[in-house]
């Protein structure tokens, strides 16, 4: 058995992993800062008996959440997929867990191959705050015309340049993003709930586009300067960047 | 203005406080540990310009929750109890809120008043754990049957005495206690949750009944034996104290 042990061939297993962000730095390592990926990748080492990487289907900033980040791994692992997730859980701290591991095809990748993601973004808007929901949503005490918002979201939809929405300090080929689907509900509570598919997003996107709809649901904007503001290409001219701890990565899809 | 604000007279008020317990010592003031009530009172003795005491219905322990705890306050506050609340809520941290402010007759008085309290307790009953439910239940991956359990909670209803299920270092007049319900259910998560309204309850008393519960629901002890566990006033024969986390007081209720 030992030496069918020390025999176990690379494999490829993907995970999906949720985590509430609110005690790192988000999801990547990065100097004098805790990110999850330092918290996964020293103990998936250590069951491989080697150093290993592991490819997250993006970043997720600092403070931000996960029900569903996907990342794959290459690694000589000497437990099957189901125990390698049940090892590791027990190994992880409580706000980081594995949902699941299954072994892929070697070409395999987790960023490469995903076709879309989906994001939710939850606003807490009401007169009072909550301490139960502080760490999951961003406090919004002033009043949000939620009509006049959902007015605004179908204009994201489709193939745009989102320049006017990417944060600071970004480097990418191109600004142009494909948004398929974007829908506001509001529930019982005050809660409300931003639903956003998209084939990839730009730094801090979805943040200010949620940011900005405040800026509508507040009448400071009218639902038709969205194109306006779009075709600008001016992050100064665009509202507010939404809380962190509002933004959850629900899924992320492959072919 | 100046003169009627200092002549503000010192009224009774209520408030109902909910709180994320995770990051405190319990409710109650002590020794070398930060209590919720030690986050309270200043913030209540700065608007009131003087040094005020608050008196919780009853203390909630390390590490639990509460989503409608009581206390009561006398002081000369110079706003009414709406802006008192809002102001508080400004200055407490995430985790604590107030959720409202009443004032009462000076003779209101939260322990004594109240005749009843509803905790609930979250146990995950699941294979795997889950960040999001890391914080506000226990996870408890053993099988349970849930039939068991129901079966054993209609012996704890009544009046009996409870020492089997009293926190070790207690010493109070009596050990009797009234349950007035205590309900079992499962939802489509495995979240199994132990609904108890009583008159009163002991130190450790929810924890330690759902601790045995869970010795019962894994076929270590008989739903019958709990008559018997009740009279041997014996706490080395329940079962062990559940996790704090998964402990929330809902509700206390006045005459």
């Amino acid at each position: 058995m030992k030496e069918k042990e020390l025999a176990a061939p690379v494999r490829n297993v993907k995970m999906v992993v949720e985590y509430d962000g609110t005690n790192y730095a988000g999801w990547q390592s990065q100097i004098n800062a805790l990110a999850i990926q330092d918290i996964i990748e020293p103990k998936l080492s250590a069951l491989a008996c080697r150093k290993v990487h592991i490819l997250a289907s993006g970043r997720t900033d600092a403070g931000v959440h996960a029900l569903g980040q996907v990342f794959n791994v290459k690694a000589p692992f000497p437990v099957d997929d189901d125990r390698l997730m049940r090892i590791l859980n027990s190994r992880l701290p409580n706000d980081i867990s594995i949902k699941s591991a299954e072994t892929v095809p070697m070409n395999f990748h987790s960023i490469r191959d995903a076709v879309s993601k989906k994001y939710r973004y939850f606003l807490y808007n009401s007169r009072d705050p909550s301490a139960w929901l502080a760490r999951t949503s961003w406090f919004f005490p002033a009043e949000l015309d939620i009509d006049r918002m959902k007015e605004a979201v179908r204009y994201f939809i489709g193939k745009h340049d989102f320049t006017s929405f990417m944060g600071k300090n970004s480097s990418v080929k191109t600004t142009v993003r494909n948004i398929l689907s974007f829908d506001i509900t509001k529930d019982e509570r005050g809660m409300i709930i931003f639903e956003i598919v998209g084939e990839g997003f730009l730094r801090h996107m979805v943040r200010n586009l949620v940011g900005t709809l405040t800026d509508i649901g507040r009448g400071r904007m009218a639902p038709d300067d969205i194109p306006k503001l779009i075709a600008k290409r001016d992050r100064s001219q665009a509202g507010p960047t939404a809380a962190a701890r509002g933004l959850f990565l629900v899924e992320v899809n492959y072919k």
